[in-house]
């Protein structure tokens, strides 16, 4: 029999967070791709534009006009999937018919004044500035709420509809799906090891350092051995951090001299700016909090959809929403490319 | 307080069958989209093309040549996921890095003879043979793996690289993730109640009646109570029937009709060609097979993207990947829209 290659051999892997397999087969790299192409940014992006409800100075859905902010800027979300005060369901008549009351707010954070920007391209003192605006809506919210959601989808290709850099915050009444294995998972790997799952898992990733995109003094970045996104990273503090408030300023300095090195270097993959949704992960928040969450890590996830070049993705389709999570390259491979990448910004270099 | 409607008010929904959790929030079909649209299908499909290697007579990757077939057509993927042989990764040396052996088949299944020609627009009897054709193959592959997973990636939206009507079968030597989920689900329903889960939830749905789209003597077409995709469909055979192969002949020309039906309302729906990725979960096969799996019902899952036309689609991006599945309109809307539409195809009619 053949000794086994993860690039050349394909084989299952277990994503301990998620409670999650994924099906790894590299050699599928190799086939030909006539498939969908996405298409290609062209028109560019102008500074201001006052007809652009996230511009400072512009007039949104609600009539409000935003005020001539000059650095980050948070407003509620016109058009919310939660809302405070929804009415609850009621019992339901049937264990097959569970229906459950959602209340929560939604709430949009302009990164920078500017439309043309993107975060890389932000200086590291701006995206300072986005992760205090970060910490302090997760401190708001999570006095309310039991989860605080921030995520940012960037670029058309991620359903986002406005090219102003920016995130939302989806703050809810009840511990999402995902949160809710993550918080499962690392409660039960605390009580079996005595520490949480993701400080010890940093810790081997930096030690193995296969995986390792990049480090610094308080963070690391990698794409976790059970990645399903083709270039998905995982971004670690590496002490003991739970939620996002309690990062010292020279950990928020450094975090965003990290992520503005992960994403030039996302950019300089295919040369594009390059799309992916994000979003961090930390314990449980709200007026239950009796519970210490020792077991919990915070984390962000980076998840970007294409695979071979600026215009051609992965579909996660069939036997991906029927069956199993697929990529067809190895973490290790992805890891590889990404690391070997100028971490100055294609953009820069050009002029 | 407000009366609760679901089409007013967000909530989250319980799916028993995977243990997820959905975010319905009906109010927010009312905002505007910007966002990114769909490319249009312009370009006609060719009935044939020497060049295209599902035809009758081209020539494939591996340089065999295609026979001249009438009916369906079954050879193997020529870029496969899953091989029969590839060797174990062998024991892991950390329980967070857990890797474990794969092993499989990838088949390709052409419908037809003709490119431009889609299910809907078959005859039922050209159905019936697809149906037939699945049958053997779960039975034929099901005899050396525990798992067939029969899906269909329909149109570029989702995937789909090449336009000839056809489906994939991936057979493998472990238990997919999401068919691990339906095992443990409805396993652990039957025990508690004595019947299966789906039995019993496709009685519920033919009595209730908001969330049906077309019964027939052997078959129910509903939206399921927990559906994420805009105009998710559940297809369910109204007797207890454990995969494809117990399925009668009466039951198969039932079903070969019933799909006809709910596809064109698909087309139907936006007047087009409407994307969907679909599949088949029947009881886990393969060699193990003491166990009798009474708890397992058959059943198709449609999983279609478009939301508003033709062109806008639903985003599952940020909110979604890091947190939970979120739905825009209530699944009795989506059932309802889809039971008012035609049974002929606007193709048809429009000639
Ligand atoms: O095998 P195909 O049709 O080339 O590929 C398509 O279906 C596969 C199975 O769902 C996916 O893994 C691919 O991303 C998708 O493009
Ligand atoms: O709120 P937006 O940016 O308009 O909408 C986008 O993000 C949401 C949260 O992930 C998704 O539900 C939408 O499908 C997507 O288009």
């Amino acid at each position: 029999a053949a000794t086994f290659r993860a690039s050349e051999h394909q084989h299952i892997r277990y994503n301990p967070l998620q409670d999650e397999w994924v099906l790894v087969s590299a050699h599928r790299m190799k086939r030909p791709w006539q498939g969908q192409l996405e298409p290609q940014l062209l028109k560019t992006v102008p500074r201001h534009d006052p007809l652009n409800p996230l511009c400072p100075g512009a007039t949104r859905a609600n009539g409000e006009v935003n005020p001539h902010y000059d650095g980050t800027f948070l407003f509620d979300n016109d058009f919310p999937a939660l809302q405070p005060d929804a009415p609850d369901p009621g019992p339901s008549d049937h264990p097959l018919f569970r229906a459950e009351a959602a209340r929560g707010i939604c709430k949009v954070m302009c990164f920078h004044p500017w439309s043309d920007v993107t975060l890389p391209l932000m200086s590291v003192p701006e995206i300072r500035a986005v992760i205090d605006a970060w910490a302090s809506v997760t401190e708001e919210l999570g006095a309310r709420y039991p989860w605080v959601q921030i995520f940012e989808n960037k670029g058309a290709m991620m359903g986002c509809s406005n090219p102003h850099p920016h995130c939302q915050v989806w703050a809810s009444s009840f511990l999402p799906d995902i949160a809710q294995r993550e918080e499962r998972s690392q409660k039960s790997y605390h009580s079996q090891h005595g520490e949480p799952l993701l400080l010890e898992y940093g810790r081997q990733e930096l030690h193995r350092k296969e995986r390792l995109v990049l480090s610094s003094e308080h963070w690391l970045v990698l794409v976790p051995f059970w990645a399903v996104w083709p270039f998905q990273t995982l971004l670690l503090p590496r002490r003991h951090v739970r939620r996002l408030p309690e990062l010292t300023p020279a950990e928020r300095d450094d975090l965003a001299s990290i992520m503005k090195k992960l994403l030039t270097k996302y950019d300089n993959l295919f040369e594009t700016s390059f799309p992916y949704s994000m979003g961090w992960h930390g314990a449980p928040t709200g007026l239950k909090t009796g519970a210490t969450y020792d077991h919990w890590q915070l984390h962000a996830h980076y998840y970007p959809p294409l695979l071979r070049s600026a215009t051609v993705r992965k579909f996660m389709v069939g036997y991906e929403m029927l069956a199993q999570a697929q990529r067809d390259l190895t973490p290790e491979q992805a890891a590889e490319r990404l690391r070997v990448l100028p971490e100055i910004h294609y953009c820069l270099l050009k002029k």
